[in-house]
């Protein structure tokens, strides 16, 4: 077993999770094969157990993530509180870091002990030791694709290219970010070229990067029925005529005081402060660091309370299902969340399916208004229950409602496939994002603040990443209807300010479980059912057809 | 030339420093010995020219700082925004990257570079490339003698140590604290024991890290004649029966008027913050990232001003030595300070020397007045003078008066050098600590975190670190003295705000200045002096003398 002496104690953990009591028998050598050698070979005898390699696999992953987790803790630091200074040198370090890990994610022993481990024998799917091989290889062959040069490209280009966003976002013109966006581009087309793809779609092998196993033929299987009836409710809200009182959201609502609330809603639904911060940063994103450490931001804005608020929730769900991941199985894809879409799930359900709930604020609200006396003081909770479920086209995907969210995602992952194939150039990119938003919303943006430059995912390199949002929707709806299934009158238990019932639901059913399965299996195994848009169809018509008398 | 391909440009351009062009000519092959091969051996002639293998070294250096550089990002991060279930995570991270960097200071590549370039000739001492071979020479040694095992378990043992130190300082108990106290402390007896050293004073192995060139017995020789002096002056003062009404100090500052009044002073004396931040910590401090970020910190307490105040422009000190640091030379010691005491001279030269100068708050007491009305509307500025510059036996080193500061330092060097020695056990130190401060300062510390839990250092393994801040008075006084004289009339400049001629003399004698001199030639160097107590002695009755009639 190799491991650097005196490495810290969470690595021999790891490590000690894996005696040889715990090695399933099928895990031996296989009769007329020369077993690999020890990495160390000091020994006398220098051919190494089944065992020994597994381990040495393990604490090989398990370092990885440690030196990853460093290169988190950096890229936090960069969104929350970098001076501007300090840029050039933090890309510096992230490029470093990205390379070192990427070194050592593709080192050539991590291929010879997968090889020898795998011809070991088959075993059933989701033992733990099938699956760390199973979600390793995967990621091996992905990451032996990729060229060392184009990682740190990535890692420098991308760092630079968020703080060009942030610039131009904030003089609302895309004309200074487009050079970048063509950096970025023109890196990911090779890195979809380099990791190959079937059936001449090239978006294919981001996609499953964020998803994987997923397609792009998989997405749009999904995503065509619920984008006719996301249409046709859209048109229905339209026409009914009713409306919410929209202003109730937009009063004064004290910096200080959303701040409070949202870490005191936080807590009682479950995110763990003594394990994680909440800070504030120009895009909102949750980082997982590792054991114990998990950082959520948000951004506030003293004249619209969804944005911080909602945001809180939905980045205390991503965060609950990073603190409710098996700690002893860090480093290794036991330990690791199961995909973006998955992850997703789980924010979309803790904002929308519970904080959107009319059962949420039957407790929160009378709390919202002693914190929030000059704005709702004189609102009774059906119309501000209404104001924060109001439907109507808007620009900002972030802030959208439930219904109109999924649009927002189908534009973008129009514009990714073309930008990907070729078929739109990084400098129409403006325009065209104008001219489709017109179609899907009819209306158009004003400045690219409230178009294209809204979100920092393709500055980061993140294309192929934004159809996981819709993709969390339809899962969150499905693994909830289950909740209730399982759970009984869930609403009651919000009611009355309980939710740990759901909390340890999706900790057994979801969190702990890792990357057992991959996502579409997940969902089967938890719900019984393949993913379907018909839950999330059934959650939007039970709740809006209600508020707009439809 | 090695570099690997695509690296970031900060490692380019600190290569591209050194063209062929620029390489002395003392740099060439010596007749008669094998020249060392490339790295990479692709090309066809594999030997490799002097330019190449400097360039190759300088590399290295500068990769190694990067990586270090991302270890002072999570030790930041440690001291002011970890959650407290992150602390074993963080511990772990630190020990892999303290690791990893000390593989690569000790790689014996590194050994093998300095061998061929070190005999390729003599040169002046400030040739840079000279100073860069010196100095990485002074640093490998040092280095390769430490163990891997033993720097990782340094790292991993104080960073829960400083955690714990956390802890039991809040109680101010220090018994909790004393099994970490009794680790830190043997590791690094065992430190010193593989460092060596001469004379039989395993301390100086230990004062040599942080003052590299300097010995115990060197201390000794200006802390004596200095003790003298300050036991004297201690006593006229106190026989003066002249006193300062210390009450203005402990007035109500509201923390966020003292926040802002710090950072206006900050950036008034040349701290540049688009190049820094300045956040909260339990035990202040700065650290340089690398080229454009360098973070500081203070804590406030809203009924004591100077805590934050003077701790603020200390820090700021600090950071202006960073900052003025020669970018382009970033990672080789060309680009590093000289010393902790030649840092520790920055800082208290603009906390002391500038910030408690009569002249400073010609300038800065006005809006003191209108930021503090409540606490200063009725204060003479000669009250507030005499009150911050109040002499008084206090517990807490960070919080003293210039006279009695050189006393706790004393104490502590004494104490440090029987713990290393051997001669005094953690477990008495707390009885220890307080039965020396009764001697030097007639008190007894009523709890431990008024007494030997007041600083970090030794949980984090800083041990011979004290004396530097003792030299730096008496460095700060001597560059003070020779910047008097070069500047013309400091007070008046200061009168009126203006603190560019300082801070341009400071840059261009010390900060730009890098390594290129140990810290006793440089004194000697800016002030055709050796080091010597007199000019501090001499500050010191200026200034006193008067304040107290002697």
């Amino acid at each position: 077993m190799w491991l650097p002496l005196g490495f810290s104690s969470r690595v021999w953990e790891a490590t000690l999770r894996c005696p040889a009591a715990d090695v399933p028998t099928w895990l031996h050598h296989r009769n007329g094969r020369t077993p690999l050698k020890r990495k160390q070979t000091g020994k006398e005898n220098p051919m190494a157990t089944p065992q020994e390699l597994y381990a040495e696999l393990i604490a090989h992953l398990t370092e990885t993530a440690l030196l990853g987790s460093c290169a988190s803790v950096l890229g936090w630091d960069e969104q929350t509180y970098l001076p501007p200074g300090g840029v050039e040198h933090r890309a510096n370090q992230l490029s470093l870091l990205a390379g070192m890990v990427h070194e050592r994610t593709t080192s050539p022993r991590v291929g010879e002990l997968l090889g020898e481990l795998e011809i070991m024998g088959d075993s059933a799917e989701d033992w733990p030791q099938a699956v760390n091989l199973r979600e390793t290889r995967h990621e091996y062959n992905r990451a032996t694709k990729l060229p060392r040069r184009l990682v740190e490209e990535m890692s420098r280009v991308t760092s630079l290219a968020q703080q060009q966003w942030v610039a131009a976002r904030k003089k609302g013109d895309a004309a200074e970010f487009i050079p970048w966006l063509e950096q970025v581009v023109a890196l990911k087309r090779e890195e979809a070229e380099a990791i190959g793809y079937g059936d001449g779609v090239p978006y294919d092998a981001l996609l499953d990067h964020y998803e994987p196993g997923a397609s792009t033929a998989d997405v749009e299987a999904v995503f065509t029925p619920l984008r006719e009836e996301l249409v046709k409710l859209v048109a229905a809200i339209k026409e009914s005529g009713v409306r919410a009182d929209s202003t109730i959201i937009t009063r004064r609502y004290p910096t200080d005081a959303q701040r409070d609330f949202g870490i005191n809603a936080a807590t009682q639904i479950g995110f763990d402060f003594e394990q994680g911060r909440l800070d504030e940063a120009a895009h909102p994103f949750c980082s997982g660091f590792g054991p114990g450490d998990c950082r959520l931001t948000t951004r506030y804005d003293e004249r619209h309370f969804p944005g911080a608020f909602f945001g809180t929730l939905h980045e205390a769900g991503h965060g609950m299902y990073e603190q409710g991941l098996d700690k002893s199985a860090y480093g290794t894809p036991m330990g690791e969340s199961t995909s973006l879409g998955i992850h997703e799930s789980q924010s979309r359900m803790w904002e929308n399916f519970v904080g959107r709930s009319r059962a949420f604020w039957m407790h929160f609200y009378p709390p919202a208004q002693q914190a929030f006396a000059e704005a709702l003081g004189d609102v009774a909770v059906e119309d501000f229950y209404h104001a924060v479920n109001d439907v109507q086209p808007s620009f900002i995907r972030v802030e959208a409602d439930e219904v109109t969210y999924n649009l927002h995602i189908m534009l973008r992952f129009e514009l990714e496939q073309k930008l990907v194939s070729g078929d739109l150039k990084p400098a129409d990119v403006p325009g065209v994002w104008n001219e489709t938003f017109a179609r899907y919303f009819g209306l158009t943006p004003p400045n690219d603040a409230l178009g294209c430059l809204q979100d920092i995912h393709w500055s980061g390199g993140g294309i192929g990443y934004f159809p996981t949002y819709a993709l969390g929707n339809m899962y969150a709806a499905q693994f909830f209807e289950q909740a209730r299934k399982d759970l009984g009158d869930l609403d009651e238990q919000f009611a009355r300010g309980d939710f740990t019932p759901l909390r340890e639901w999706l900790n057994e059913h979801i969190h702990h479980r890792g990357k057992t399965y991959r996502a579409n299996r997940l969902v089967e195994v938890v719900t019984g059912e393949q993913l379907s848009h018909e839950p999330l169809v059934r959650h939007l018509h039970a709740k809006f057809d209600e508020l707009y008398n439809l």
